[in-house]
C-alpha cells in the first residue's frame, strides 16, 4: 500500500471510529418491547430496512439507494448536538445552527472527496424538497409510531402527547412523502387514543 | 387505502416490527469507547457506513448499492440464531442449519415478492462467491479489529486470541475482498500485540 492510501485510510477509519459514538446517542422511542430506549445508530439501521420494505410506497421519482443512503447518514450530527425529541419544546432555529456545526466537523474528518459527498447528501435530506429527501423523512417520522404502537404508548406516554398533536408534529410530514402510510398510521393510532381513553 | 394494500401493509409492518429485536442481539465486540459490547443491529448500520466510507477499496465488478443491502440483512437470522462469535468454538454446519430455518420464519413474515428478493440478496451474501458478496464479508470482518484496537483489545482479550488466530479466522476473509484493508489492519494488530507483549 502506498503513502497516499493509507493516509487516506487513516481519514476513512477515523471517522468510522468516530461515528461509533452514534450508538450512544439515546431516543425517545423505546423498543417494540418496551426494555428501553433506542439508540440513533440501531434507529437508523431500522430506517434503512424500512426503506427497503416499503419501497412501494414511494413515489415515482424517488431513488430508494439515495433514500437509503440519506438515512445511513441522516443522524450522524447528532454525535454533537444530540436527538430532539419531536414532543419536546423545540429551538428550530439552535438545533439547525448546532446541527450545521456538527455536520462540519464530522463529515470534516472524512477526505475531501467523501466530505463533499456525504455533505451533500445529508443537505438534501435536510432541506426535505425532494422526492427522495421527502420520502427519507416520511419513513423518519413513521417508525416511532409504530414502534409506539408496539411498546404500550411510548414517548407519546412520557411526553404527555395528544392524538392531534400527533397529526399535527407527525402526521403531517408523513403524508408529504408517503400519504398512505400516515394513512395506515392514523386508523391504529386512534384505535390506541381510544382504549387509553375506555381505560 | 384498499384491503390488498392493507394486508400488505400489514405483512410489511408485521417484519419491521420482528427486526426491531435485532436490537438486543449482544455480540462479542465492544463499542470503541469500551463501555459495553455492540448489538447486531448498530453493527449492521455501522457496516452499512463502512461500505459507503471505503467503497473505493471494492473491485471494480462490486455492486455497492447491493453490498449495503445484504449489509442491512445480513445479521437478521440472528434474531432467532444469535450471534456466534468468530473466537469461539464453532460448530459451522449446526450455525448454518439453524441460520437456514431462522432465514425460513423471519423472511416468510413478508409478502412474497419481498421474501424472495431478500432471500436471494441473503443467500448471496451467505454463499459468498460473487464480488459484491466477498466484498461484504471482508467489511464484516474488517470492522471488528477495528472496534478492538479501540477499545483496547475487546473480543481479542476476552477470548484470549493469539496474533496467529487473527490472521487465519479473520485476515484470511478480508483480503479475499479487500486486501488493502487487510494490510492496513495487519500492521496495527502486529503493534498492539507487540504492546501487549511488552507490558
Amino acid at each position: 500500500m502506498n503513502k497516499e492510501m493509507e493516509t487516506r485510510l487513516d481519514q476513512q477509519i477515523a471517522f468510522l471510529n468516530e461515528a461509533d459514538k452514534l450508538k450512544n446517542t439515546i431516543r425517545a422511542t423505546e423498543l417494540c418491547d418496551n426494555s428501553r430506549y433506542e439508540n440513533s445508530a440501531e434507529h437508523s439501521w431500522h430506517l434503512t430496512l424500512y426503506a427497503m420494505v416499503l419501497a412501494d410506497q414511494a413515489g415515482p421519482d424517488v431513488d430508494i439507494t439515495l433514500v437509503i443512503k440519506m438515512l445511513i447518514l441522516h443522524d450522524l450530527v447528532e454525535i454533537d448536538a444530540g436527538d430532539n425529541p419531536i414532543f419536546g419544546d423545540l429551538d428550530h432555529a439552535a438545533i439547525e445552527a448546532q446541527e450545521q456545526v456538527a455536520a462540519d466537523r464530522i463529515f470534516g474528518l472524512l477526505p475531501d472527496d467523501l466530505r463533499l459527498t456525504f455533505r451533500a447528501i445529508w443537505d438534501e435530506f435536510e432541506a426535505a424538497q425532494t422526492p427522495s429527501a421527502q420520502f427519507a423523512k416520511s419513513l423518519d417520522r413513521f417508525q416511532p409510531p409504530m414502534q409506539n404502537l408496539q411498546s404500550g404508548g411510548g414517548s407519546w406516554i412520557d411526553f404527555n402527547v395528544t392524538e392531534q398533536q400527533i397529526h399535527d408534529r407527525v402526521g403531517s410530514k408523513i403524508t408529504i412523502g408517503a400519504p398512505f402510510l400516515w394513512d395506515y398510521a392514523k386508523t391504529r393510532i386512534a384505535a390506541f387514543f381510544a382504549a387509553q381513553t375506555a381505560k
